[in-house]
């Protein structure tokens, strides 16, 4: 069958950012340059233009600007996304018959006989006849253009008709830039291709991409061994965690704790009275998640602690983990809403041989599936107007992946500033749909890639398209829940090597604190990554001022990632070849800001080698010598051309964190 | 907005073959296994289960075969392409409860008390419960079954609620392999994802992907000087044509030439009486595109020589060039299908300075356009019906896109066998957009690809997916158009080099003749890549017998791939590493037919080197010693291990092409 119109000569093609055929929406944060790329090309010599069409979805009209190429096809064009939420663009492109006779008018000009270099016997090359096509095309032009630039053209035309009428030896170019111009506000869409199309784009906030993380359990936090912490007593710490740099304070969930099967220290199945569960046990005869857990204060304690972490420049982020204690309110309210056995009873989470009898997985094959997706996003919602901007998502690989993309949908539809961390250690399409599905953040692998090669792999991909369009990787040394090997046996050194890989691999990363800083790292049992006497079932002590605590190198770190708006972003990340396999070396950069890292991944002893930089990526000139800066020490050095030298003591510093410093007229690269 | 059933849990994505996200369809060729795989996976720890849907375009019900399980969440299924034309697939999925049941009631038997490393005080695993579990998923498998399938699930399901009233103290899986798989035959598809598209498949014959193309001008096959080739003697030289081991002879277009500005020798504006001509200026008073030119002989000799050609094994194969001279008929009755310029007149073909007065190009934005397309399309369908079901088609880039998906389409529902070959040397968006546009074959940039490092590049580019999904590489070492400045400079062993990479490196090549066999090589001019006293333009005797010809390599090279199916598809070539930059090294396997050639690229001197085999692609164990025969001398060799020398006189013969002989239980790899 016939297309409708079958003289759109103009394909386009291969349009980048473009996630899943147009699926799921590419990612931006507020402020950026979007770029957008496609391949654009038609039959023949003919020219092609087009433009890329863009608007906020609020916004009726599109936005357009003129795409520009680049090599091969393709062509690109950029908008700033200055809105958050859901933005749509596509492009269109057509010939150009006005161009292309232009630039045949160019070639015709200059083979006149008697041009520099042609014959005076040349052959003649029509120009009159050229001339009249042109002001044909300048007639066509002026029927669609409005107003006084109607008429502009319209002389125009006329005027290359007297031209050709005139005959004469030779000819210039007869139109100036600016009727150029002006033929170019008013092309001729007839039969232009319009890609088929409408791509979405959603634009977070910068913290969805750029963000420092400090975890603690609130419950570990009075400074009287024999109370439970609070709301206030956190509220008391919030200066000393702002000082450190950390701009999320994390909380494990804070509702009521279930009692039924309630867990007591190191996980064991008994518990007493005095213990006080885990926090991911939730509900109780008190409440649910839209409840607080009455020792930690009470809802007023908590609207004071979220102001106050604002005041301190840092935002409360909650956990909301979606199961149920048995004790959970909804068992009885909603029973269809949970697994039912053959006997009657509530399925409790199982992998079989293992069974968590104090925790209920909800159903979402339930009948009432509706009913559920309604309170789960009500849980948000509730929060959300508590002023609770961020949260972190417990295990939402075990929750159907279309309940998702549904619930943060609705949620950013009204408040396109919620940032949601999805904690999901799970396989790699999981944890990619998760993003996919709306996830604004990401926990990562990370914590299980110590290695030059497992490291140098890994941010390969997730720190470039397609995985960079809709995921943000956010980085964990440790967590409540993993204390990894190196951390067991690497001593102080591994503590500093991981915080250090965390804060600039990583623009988001996190800590799980004070265990992290003070350097906790005793496991359960051997070979288990659980922490021994976890907070998770019990109430710690910690000593913050502990003269071991590696809290002045964190906050060092924080400072840099805030003076540096290289470490802001992962898309410039760059690995940097070393003769020696225990260092890792990598640069990023934004704009004139250029930091390059290198760190000696033995905890164990010192590890040297010869950097071999690459001078294209970093825009340094072969043969220069350039200033560098270690940020950590404030030492400077003077480099020289690709081959460099390090050494790195790990119970000393275990990685130098360089600024490049450059003369500021030096080419630089693009922002990533 | 909800989905209206929000309990599918499953995700399909990243499906393949998919080309532009479905908007082309994929090809194989008849007889393929065509691997479809993609990412099928759901939330939380239940198994997934899922089946590949796929018809013929002319059935109407889907055929389906079960999705097998990859690794990380990537599965697969295949199906035999038995027919040509059009096929659709899609995939559906869904939870499959049963086999999670399954395989938790297998854990929970494994963890018995007193089961092999359980202790006998371990928990019980509450398997009377599982077995209620199982017994009511085999009911509800119950009542979608049919006839007595039915009731044997039914009798299943008492057995297990019997065996749970039991009560044992140990329990064994009760079910037998043949009621897991009754059960699997009758899936609860309820809440099954179906993958919102159903991609498209195309399927030539195989001579779309394995071809072997000769080349060659009617007008200069006259045994008489004095007189006009003719399809007669052509037909004469069938016999040996064939017996050099071609199935394709290809001739250039066979329709009246224009006497308007007719081009004399060397691509003379002027032109005598005597001059034959360019084929390629089609029309004249005596007709055109459905037209013979009368000294070429009649349309029943016409049909005599394509009959002749399939008894010698062999199709004919003509050159559609959509343009005209000003004499072709259509520019009296259609001058809409031409540019008019402002004077009245038709634009003849310009690249400005350079005017082709004696072509007319086809103006594809014609107001008839609709008449235009049905022509051009009427013009192989008359060919079609004289039984030519190959055609080369001229410049197929200098027509509308969109024409070529519409007009092959139209041809391909009626006539799947047609096979068209786009000569279109542009740029690599275009030329890939000929081929999903329906273009079979496709010339390359092979003949400017010649050094190691250009070939490996080029060929890793295009016979890697996604082009190979699209587009079917024809090599050519030479043209009318083109004799590469390597011909021109190396001599005969640039002649055999040029070939055997050709006949080795594509299932699909082709010579133009006997220009190639005799080593034809001096251009128009210096730096030209026109030929001096060019065929285009002339009529020309040649020497078949002439002693320096390396006809007897091109029927030895095209019978080693008749006799290796390793030769006669492209998706296996892999290249390995030699430690000579002259020397290139490849493989191409089929089963168990595997090849392997060394090809020294230097046409002035011996290049010898050490080969570094990847033994993985060539499935050779570590440390084995192996028999590899040179098919192109008889020889046989022992090579041993991974490193192998070779010495390559270019005089002598350029290159080795190797048969592995294996033992017939050596693990071999997968057919391609």
């Amino acid at each position: 069958m016939k297309p409708i119109e079958g003289r759109k000569r103009v394909i386009i093609e291969d349009v980048k950012p473009q996630v899943d055929c147009g699926r799921y929406p590419a990612k931006r944060v507020l402020g950026d340059a979007v770029t957008v790329t496609a391949a654009v090309f038609g039959d023949g010599h003919d020219h092609v233009t087009g433009r890329l069409l863009y608007r906020h979805s609020s916004e009726k009209d599109w936005r357009s600007t003129p795409l520009s190429p680049l090599t091969n096809d393709l062509w690109s064009a950029s908008f700033i996304a200055d809105a958050l939420g859901d933005w749509v663009y596509t492009l269109e492109a057509w010939v150009d018959h006005f161009d292309t006779w232009s630039d045949d008018l160019r070639k015709r000009l200059a083979a006149q006989p008697g041009q520099p270099g042609v014959s005076a016997s040349a052959e003649p090359q029509d120009i009159p006849l050229a001339l009249r096509s042109g002001a044909l095309l300048l007639e066509q032009t002026a029927t669609r253009a409005k107003g006084p630039d109607s008429k502009r053209l319209a002389d125009q035309a006329a005027r290359l008709l007297k031209l050709a009428k005139a005959k004469s030896d030779t000819y210039d170019y007869p139109l100036t830039d600016e009727i150029v111009a002006l033929v170019a506000q008013y092309p001729d869409l007839t039969l232009e291709t319009r890609y088929p199309q409408e791509l979405h784009l959603w634009v977070d906030r910068e913290r969805a991409r750029y963000s420092t993380w400090y975890e603690l359990f609130p419950r570990s936090t009075s400074p009287d061994p024999a109370r439970h912490g609070t709301f206030a007593d956190v509220q008391a710490l919030l200066p000393t965690i702002a000082a450190m740099g950390f701009d999320v304070l994390y909380l494990p969930p804070i509702h009521p704790i279930g009692k039924a099967f309630r867990k007591g220290p190191n996980n064991s199945v008994t518990s007493t009275e005095d213990d006080p569960g885990s926090p991911w046990a939730i509900g109780a005869k008190e409440g649910g998640h839209k409840s607080i857990h009455a020792p930690l204060g009470t809802l007023r304690d908590f609207d004071a602690l979220v102001a106050a972490a604002r005041e301190h420049g840092m935002e409360l982020a909650l956990d909301i983990a979606y199961q149920c204690s048995p004790d959970h309110p909804w068992v009885a309210e909603h029973p269809d809403w949970f697994n039912i056995r053959p006997d009657g009873s509530i399925q409790y989470a199982e992998n079989p041989p293992k069974k968590y009898q104090d925790i209920y997985p909800l159903n979402f094959e339930s009948p009432d599936w509706r009913g559920l997706w309604e309170a789960l996003r009500d849980v948000f919602l509730y929060w959300i107007l508590r002023d609770v901007k961020i949260f972190r998502v417990d295990n939402p690989h075990t929750k159907a992946l279309p309940f998702w993309e549904w619930c943060i949908g609705e949620i950013h539809k009204k408040y396109p500033d919620v940032i949601f961390l999805a904690e999901a250690f799970t396989r790699p399409h999981v944890m990619y749909s998760l993003a996919k599905a709306g996830f604004s953040q990401s926990y990562t692998y990370f914590t299980w890639r110590n290695t030059r090669d497992e490291l140098r792999v890994y941010f390969e991909e997730i720190t470039k398209p397609p995985v960079t369009d809709f995921f943000h990787p956010n980085l964990w040394p440790n967590t409540p829940d993993i204390l990894h090997a190196t951390l067991q046996n690497g001593g102080r050194p591994a503590f500093m090597q991981r915080v250090i890989l965390a804060a600039t691999l990583g623009a988001n990363y996190g800590i799980y604190g004070p265990a992290y800083e003070l350097g906790e790292n005793i496991p359960a049992k051997p070979g288990s990554e659980e922490y021994l006497n976890s907070e998770k079932y019990q109430i710690r002590q910690w000593d913050r001022s502990a003269s071991h605590s590696i809290a002045p190198l964190i906050t060092r770190l924080n400072q840099i990632r805030r003076d540096n708006p290289a470490l802001q972003s992962d898309g410039s990340l760059h690995f940097h070849n070393v003769d020696n396999s225990s260092i890792l070396c990598y640069s990023k950069w934004s704009g004139q800001n250029q930091i390059l890292v290198a760190i000696n991944l033995d905890p164990t002893q010192e590890q040297a080698g010869w950097i071999d930089l690459d001078l294209k990526e970093l825009a340094i000139p072969h043969n220069e010598t350039f200033d560098i800066e270690d940020l950590l020490t404030g030492t400077h050095y003077q480099w020289h051309d690709r081959s460099n030298y390090v050494a790195l003591r790990p119970d000393v510093m275990p990685a130098h964190i360089f600024r490049l410093l450059r003369k500021p007229n030096v080419e630089t690269p693009l922002t990533p």
